[in-house]
């Protein structure tokens, strides 16, 4: 028997993956799409890709058929998850929000870099951090409650976030580093969203690459949060002319009496992610790249040692719209429901 | 229970394309994949997007796993086919061909055109054409022989084909049209080969649109064959600056007495393709276009009516490797082995 | 001594393309530009590659310096043409116009297509059709009354128009082809317009080719017009995922009594093109291609004979926004102004 | 009266982009072009962009009229220009050399990142150092030495070195840094060079981004020697699916007693490069990126403040082509000419 689940903003890249994802799913039935652009109107108008596939129409973000979902997910700009969230746990429906509205602990920090109040910070100290590899008990605690019948709340990570973090947490959880993590990540446009905008038009993204925000993009706070290293984090990213894929090259300093190893490294963290099928640690001189993981859940990860400066730099790639936002919702839901964390995603993508 | 597959020719671009689909096929275990190029080494040297992914490593054309298959796809250049395709057959293998070499109905259509000798021309009154929504009955005829013990071949359509003659094929057989049927088709670069050139070489390619071969692309008279136009296509290729996808544009002149409309021809093309999972004719007044089906085992086709000159322009897009290759070879296997046809596919690609 | 040029509509692709040739132009100075959108802002804001370039900000479409222009450009949508180019003649100033709004002879075809009424028919009569190497003489016509003071209005081809007539214009002024012209071009994004959409957001356009507008766009009467064809162009516009650059494959039928040969054609064509700075006719073999022309306000023409079909392919391959627009405006600018066609333009683009 | 030019290696994309340069320049003659593999064949043959252009056909190596020109280019891999350079020299021939040979001041550097033997260190203590910007003082003495009739030898600096440097001297050279420098840097596909491969295969490169050569690339040392750096240089180069373009993104550490602001550091960078036509300082805001400088010599650079972490993140964008090797090239030639440093060169490239 398969759940009924809903897609709040389906008609953004992060949704209608979501639905790619969700209508392929064998446990899950999508009941439920909603667009306050597009409500009324076929996704195929939107995404000729779902031309023959049997996907509801668009409804607006009112659409009661939500309340009656077992999970709703919220693919929807900041701001709109707090207005959503609460009626729907209200309501008893178990929340996956993609925004950003939940997922930092501290509402303070919150209103500091969205300049928005919190208006629900009750549901801060219960929510789970979607991010499986990384907080994998606190998705568990969550999902024992949801099995127990309660509705619960999933902030999932965001898309730099998670391709930073999948890279840099195993050395910085050891605590030999100090001093600055200077982040410098690549997206391809589809994480500049949906909406035309002269950054997005084809002529101005081609055949260009750039840095934006240094050091003021809103995912610095969460990255260090997840790394657990508050005002450690220089995050400087970069739009490149791809579609899909995410790319994010760590260098972190080891402390002076760190002895480590290229060797060691390396075996520290396939020892990290062993077991975990979503998080793939390339051998030793095979360094991650966007291309292999794209349309997947799953994340490459490298290590390499510097020795004469005494740094690590650590690669993530990533889909930013599968495992980086889509993707990692509908493996934290599995884990919700009890499903293998997989169960219906897909791990492997096209290999050119 | 599975069956067992093998590749060969599983380093190029349709034959690991064959290995992606077939590793994710739920009735086949992929039990052997050869190369000539890379044979010892394991895949995800070529191909990093299989890291983690359970596949055989490369071995060499002459492994003898390959007689103990239940099927084998041959992704391997014309000429390499004749010489492994009777041998297999011989042994009892069924053969799902994705080369050139037993496309051509006539030896000497096939000697004239690619200048070697057909050395086993005995075939060729006993294959099917691998095209199912086109050559649905000869495709059943083997799959009959098939599944009562005999080894059968089946040679898959080309791309190139396949784009044109579902968007041809539907008027083509009322024979309402005359004179040359003018064929302008744009492939992705996948398309070229795997092998690295000059021409493919990012820097040439990128940013750039070209047509190679006019009028004398060997295609050209497969399209005759397929469409019964002996002498009458003019077929310019064309590459365009994306990795896959393939659009195939072709104008057909109606006879001065043909009377039709808009509204018959679009419900001449719904009815010609009523039923097929694999081709979705698109409402009037959506063109096909190569993003939507990237990925999948599903063709677009559109057809538009052009009253000034009394012609029809009929789009066909696919995604080369796929419904042009390596998914439409699985299609025509899972027919073979009596399963659905879209048994284990992608019908639905990343919709962005 | 400089003749004071003005652009109006400098903010789109035309436009800004249009102040990067004047501004390394010996002969011109750029005195005004102008833009609806972004008058009073300089035009690095929105061109950061102008950062060091000496050019003048933005004004209004009535800035009062264009009257003291010698030359006005005007890169305009159609109908703002209609409005601004009878002011600009009455007030003595030669103008050249890249919209449509003069292009069409026939006012009522114009109204056709455009479907909008034409305010200003009676300059149709002595307007200049710019294609320099189609319409030489209408241009030294224009120019000796330019250089005897009178204003005079050039109307310049759009870009469609111009590979593909390029491209015909030699064998269809022959009278040896008959039927249907079907012309399938391929067009960059930049010819789309700047304006953001979802069309030419980078990942609607990026990985993908398509048709548009299948045989209703508004560049088929003007190709008609110029190859003396009335209603037998059937035009095909696509669109690739390439920022510049637009090639056109004409297709054309031979009358059955028309005896050719590939030397003949071959021959033909580069005696048509002798002495022609901006159209080179490639070697026989050799295929024209956009990315050899990005930059330049040269053509590539390529001429294929077909004999099975008794058809001719003929290839023309040009710079959209150069040759197709603001270089073809600036070389017929400096025929106007008795300057060598060529001055101040580039031939000679990136090789790579 | 013109100097006579030659190119060795003009078949490479540095190579074909001095050719380009060097066709339009009013004070250089091409006399001779070199290829080792295109040697007898017409440079249109592997560029079609020639096509119309009147430049040499491809020469050899050990064409005699090399040692006939004013200056020669080399443009060729290194260790090559260890066996030609001192031949010019010897001959009497001005060298500006784009290859890594002559770069690094200290051969035992060299030996240990190249792993060959330098078989003409002698040359080293005397050879000008090609990034006029950082070493003017050296060019302005290779000048004098040149105009007074003596063969001089300019190393022109690498791509990578060249984009990073010009971020990051003006503050490196203030002092007031500490620590690691961490150099991760973004190069368009020419940067691998023209020779085609399993990496410059399209549709490897395509919709891909990477990180290679962590800590080893062979520019560390460079940038470590113009930086005046030794040692702390962590340069991690990426490459992107462009074609043209490099971002180098400079993340430095102040000291913790350096107190500076954002507006000190502008107007730092401003000056520092007061009077420098090829380089450009954004204003505060806005950041280089590689689109705005395809096709010139010129850079742009950017530099931020981040408060938090006490560090600088500086930017640089050049065409890897132009910028970062011929037409930095030619720059140094002009200045050993005593023309103008921007004689002849391209500052304002396509705006889109």
């Amino acid at each position: 028997m398969a759940y009924k689940a809903g897609v709040m903003g389906a008609a953004g890249y992060a949704g209608v993956e979501l639905v790619r994802l969700l209508a392929n799913h064998p446990d899950f039935t999508l009941s439920v799409i909603t667009s306050d652009s597009e409500a009324g109107s076929p996704l195929q108008d939107t995404y000729p890709a779902f031309f023959g596939a049997d996907v509801p129409a668009f409804t607006g973000h009112d659409d009661p058929a939500l309340t009656e979902c077992d999970v709703v997910f919220l693919a929807v700009p900041h701001t709109v998850s707090l207005k959503y969230t609460p009626k729907l746990l209200a309501a008893g429906v178990t929340v996956v929000d993609l925004s950003a509205d939940y997922r930092l602990a501290d509402p303070a920090v919150y209103e500091q870099w969205y300049q928005v109040p919190h208006t629900s910070p009750e549901l801060l100290a219960t929510r789970a951090f979607g991010l499986p590899e990384l907080f994998g008990e606190e998705l568990a605690q969550a999902a024992a409650k949801h099995q127990a019948g309660e509705a619960v709340l999933v902030a999932c990570a965001g898309c730099y976030p998670t391709a930073t973090s999948l890279a840099a947490a195993p050395l910085m959880r050891t605590g030999l580093t100090q001093g600055v993590v200077v982040v410098d990540a690549i997206s391809g446009v589809t994480g500049a969203g949906k909406k035309p905008s002269a950054r997005t038009h084809f002529c101005s993204a081609n055949e260009n690459a750039e840095a934006y925000g240094v050091g003021k993009h809103r995912h610095t706070p969460e990255i260090e949060q997840i790394l657990d290293a508050p005002g450690r984090v220089l995050f400087t990213p970069h739009l490149a002319p791809l579609s899909r894929g995410l790319l994010s090259t760590v260098t972190m300093q080891l402390s002076p009496d760190a002895k480590v190893s290229a060797e060691w490294l390396q075996s520290m963290y396939e020892d990290f992610y062993a077991g975990q099928p979503c998080v793939q640690v390339l051998p030793q001189g095979t360094l991650a790249k966007t291309s292999s993981v794209v349309g997947t859940v799953r994340a490459h990860v490298s290590v390499v040692y510097h020795e004469t400066t005494n740094c690590v730099v650590a690669l993530g790639a990533i889909d930013n719209l599968c495992k980086g936002a889509a993707g990692q919702a509908v493996q934290c839901a599995n884990v919700l429901f009890g499903l293998n964390q997989t169960q219906g995603l897909p791990l492997l993508g096209m290999a050119v």
